[in-house]
């Protein structure tokens, strides 16, 4: 089986920049929340029932089709290193990193899908794409849902759709999300604008790592928050339509304006973030997203030349503190790490 | 004779980083004030005076020896860029300029030299050197001050000494300065300290461009302010003993602390310098003197290797906003003048 260690060498297969839109939309996600029937929910659930909610789901990953993509990690065994190294690569979230108990994830090896056991509900299913694929993202997620079905009765309700922990899950159980990166809308003071039309339309704007975090280096999550009365095509439907589309539209017009009437102020931002990049030599994570997102948005424009986006992808994903220890071999103090941070950076960009 | 616009390719031979302690001292200036026995201050003069003392202390220059060692300009027939160029230099003061009716400079041809006609007082005599030369520049200014006292009667009074316009020049109208780059006492937070304590000898700390100008980019002018009841030598001996000596023993053991207790930190400031200048694609005349602050820091603590002293030095003269202008042959508004400035300092530093 495949050790954790292998896991940082290397951008997920979802995060390399292709895909549609992808000037724009960095990833695609979608996940279902799934309960095991006979089961109390998970933050109800005694020590020994997530124990044996845990073996179950589990044991039909590791008995069923799916075993020979997927490895398994028990989350109680893993180091609070290795657990936020899963985190910084979208593997699992937040709330089953930091969780109590019985706890695990399986991980396709291309990384496009992760299983998680007993974070908020009982299973959670997310599947990554890169660019604009929520249709397809949707159609692989379904696939795997079906095979579990098939060996594991959910808590379901005829009237209610999928019995979830969260009132706000009930129903489908989906949660559709894309990543994007609007670096010129935001330059040209219009997000404002972009997130008061999105939270109109009942969608949640959240920062790189959903749920609980901050918009930082012009990343933006937009996801549906209505999972009842609407079939998850419907859901998918709408959120590109109403708010993907036009957002690209917005920042796409915001882009050529400012290639058009601010070339040198433009240019100005982005080179200045290349030539922090390539010569601090203390730099924090949250800086240098900031400065990796100018750089991403040049290399789109045509503006930086010199620079692939497979690089500036790794640096994005090899900057977090927990990558960055990983790759370091030892465990930093945040000094340290910014200074561990700004090598990093200048030995890959001067490659 | 040479033109104005000759005067902006090179820099000045008091400018080029040697003399003693010029890791500290950028340069020595020391100039005297003199005005014409029998003729109102040139305050109180009409224009008809300005215009008699102005001719008779121009053929007192080019009827003597001074002829050949120097050049000769008249204020009312050069343009304001020629004036404000000129003021860039040093060769004439912001005063001289800015001022109104018959005035002129004669400039020695390697800038070390300029003797200003009209300015507060009818005569004003200045010498410039590289580093920490005070009593060679004060000799040289004084042998130019005989050789026209031979033909030229100056106001003197045996109880007071030479007589001046404004009463703080009264004495030996000597003024005496010093530009230091203090770089590490400003990072360390210690130039308060200096600043009191030179203020406390009754010294007067100035910006780059002495009387009226702010200190910029950590280069510190200090001048004497008392001219009266001491000898020449006096003022420069205790100038040179109570302040400059102990200000350069001071920057230098800053700049070891920094050295030795927080290298990257100092290197991150330096680099992050060199990365902006070598990048941007605007950039002010205020910001680029920041900058190259840092990094002559750099070059002078051998933490820059590739870039010579020459080449900063010529870029702190040639970034002002006249030489900016002269180089690209054509007036510019601030924002053309900003993105001149980055194409220029990028075309020097990849060289």
């Amino acid at each position: 089986m495949k050790n954790i260690s292998d896991h940082y060498q290397e951008v997920g297969q979802w995060q390399d920049g292709s895909g549609p839109e992808s000037d724009i939309v960095i990833s695609s996600r979608v996940r279902l929340a799934r309960n095991v029937a006979g089961f109390l929910f998970f933050a109800h659930a005694g020590s020994d029932q997530r124990m044996e909610v845990y073996d179950l789901i589990r044991t039909r990953i590791t008995t069923t089709a799916l075993n020979d993509n997927f490895w398994f990690l028990n989350l109680e065994e893993l180091s609070e290193m290795e657990r936020t190294l899963l985190t910084e690569r979208h593997l699992i979230s937040t709330q089953l990193a930091q969780g109590a108990g019985a706890r695990g994830v399986a991980i396709s090896h291309d990384e496009k899908l992760a299983l998680m056991i007993n974070e908020e509900d009982h299973l959670r299913i997310q599947a990554l794409s890169s660019g604009l694929q929520l249709y397809e993202t949707y159609k692989t997620i379904s696939g795997i849902d079906d095979i579990l079905e098939e060996n594991m009765e959910y808590s379901f309700s005829p009237d209610y759709g999928y019995l979830t922990a969260c009132p706000t899950n009930v129903g489908t159980g989906i949660r559709v999300s894309v990543m994007l990166h609007l670096p010129a809308l935001k330059m040209a003071g219009q997000m404002e604008k972009v997130l008061r039309a999105a939270r109109d339309l009942q969608l949640a704007v959240r920062g790189l790592y959903g749920e609980g975090s901050e918009p930082i280096g012009d990343f933006f999550q937009i996801s549906n928050q209505i999972t009842l009365g609407k079939s998850e095509e419907h859901i998918i439907e709408e959120l590109i339509e109403f708010a993907v589309q036009p957002i690209i539209e917005y920042e796409r017009r915001a882009r050529r304006m400012l290639m058009a009437g601010h070339l040198p102020v433009l240019e100005d931002k982005i080179y200045r973030a290349l030539g922090i990049l390539t010569h601090a030599r203390i730099i924090s994570s949250d800086e240098s997203l900031y400065l990796l997102s100018y750089l991403r948005l040049g290399i789109y424009l045509g503006l930086v030349k010199h620079i692939d986006l497979e690089t500036t992808n790794k640096l994005f994903l090899f900057t977090q503190p927990a990558h960055l220890q990983t790759l370091c071999k030892k465990t930093l103090g945040t000094n340290d790490r910014d200074e561990s941070r700004a090598n990093l950076i200048r030995k890959y960009l001067s490659e």
